[in-house]
């Protein structure tokens, strides 16, 4: 009787609060995690390889994905298409690895619905100052810019109740520890062992016939 | 603009899957921790210390809290009662502390409707057979009695999709890191966290204002 060790981890967070980074030094830390590889239909440019930054298909394959199911989600351009392989990610998943997708509040709400297993971590800074200043000093980002990154917080904050987590980073390495801790704990919650438990319901049953 | 640091956890689990046990040591090893004190209307015995075992009251007075529901849940027996005092919880929380209260899943489902904000977890052993095996070892409890805690537990299973998370006692020392590390996890989720998240939206709203 084993327990569940894989996990789906989707990755969301204000503009600016450092969600990528966490999730490098993570990826960097422990061997159990994996980015999510998305498909797209947009060439690869030259540095790209395909299966480790994007899975390259046709456009008319996409379309074929869609129609089978086999997107947790995906997204329509003017020029591309991208989404998230789901029989991808539950190879994975399968294999005993951690998969984070980073992926904003919208599209990590269609993913929970798809899988209702998925772990769900919002990343803020640990104030709103600290996010103007982060904002300010990528040095690229106009004042107009700056104030709808913050009218865009203003809306997700709203939508943080439907994540499990809440991972403050004011500390990188701090950061990591909480979104890894949050992972390793939030993967063996009750909806998540549901295998676990069912077998184990079986073997009390078996126990008290044996008596 | 501060996080909430307290916290009340119910603790939960099969009878023989070491619950007590795991809390003891937990007590002993981080200073956070804390045990909830019942009141009770039974008289104190010998070694029993009034504020630290449990609260000593009378019937009237007990009768009284239960008016002012001032209990998070109570139970009365023939001869004598024997509640939770929110107001004596409720301060703990606030001073930071991490309040646990070992309770069956009928009472933690009480607690959890009275504070929603509740951390609920449930301990289990490994496997069925684990459980038999240390239910037989205590050696005072009968054949009959042994059946009707795997019955109890068949039961239970049924009720721990509503815990924030399974702890299976392999091991005591991994099983009080993996409360530890729950409780100290999921009182950063962001339903816990309301008073931060709220304090957030308005400052950024503020900076917005300001830029």
């Amino acid at each position: 009787m084993e327990q569940t060790k894989g996990s789906l981890t989707v990755v969301s967070g204000f503009s600016g609060a450092g969600k990528g980074t966490i999730m490098k030094a993570l990826l960097k830390k422990y061997e159990s995690y994996c980015l999510s590889v998305s498909c797209t239909t947009r060439k690869p440019r030259p540095h790209e390889v395909d299966g480790k930054d994007y899975f390259f298909i046709s456009q008319d394959e996409f379309d074929a994905r869609i129609e089978r199911g086999e997107f947790l989600e995906y997204a329509r351009y003017v020029d591309h298409s991208y989404g998230t392989p789901l029989p991808w990610v539950e190879e994975k998943v399968k294999e005993g690895r951690d998969v984070l997708l980073e992926i904003e509040a919208q599209g990590a709400a269609i993913v929970k619905k798809k899988r209702p297993d998925t772990i769900m971590l919002f990343v803020v800074t640990p104030d709103a100052k600290t996010l103007v200043q982060r904002l300010t000093g990528r040095g690229t980002e106009t004042k107009e810019v700056i104030a709808e990154r913050l009218e865009q917080a203003t809306r997700e904050i709203d939508r943080i109740s439907s994540y499990d987590m809440l991972i403050v980073n004011d500390d990188l390495d701090a950061a990591v520890e909480r979104v890894h801790n949050a992972i390793q704990t939030l993967k063996y919650s009750p909806i998540r062992q549901a295998d676990f438990l069912s077998d184990f319901r079986k073997d009390l049953i078996g126990e008290r016939e044996k008596l």
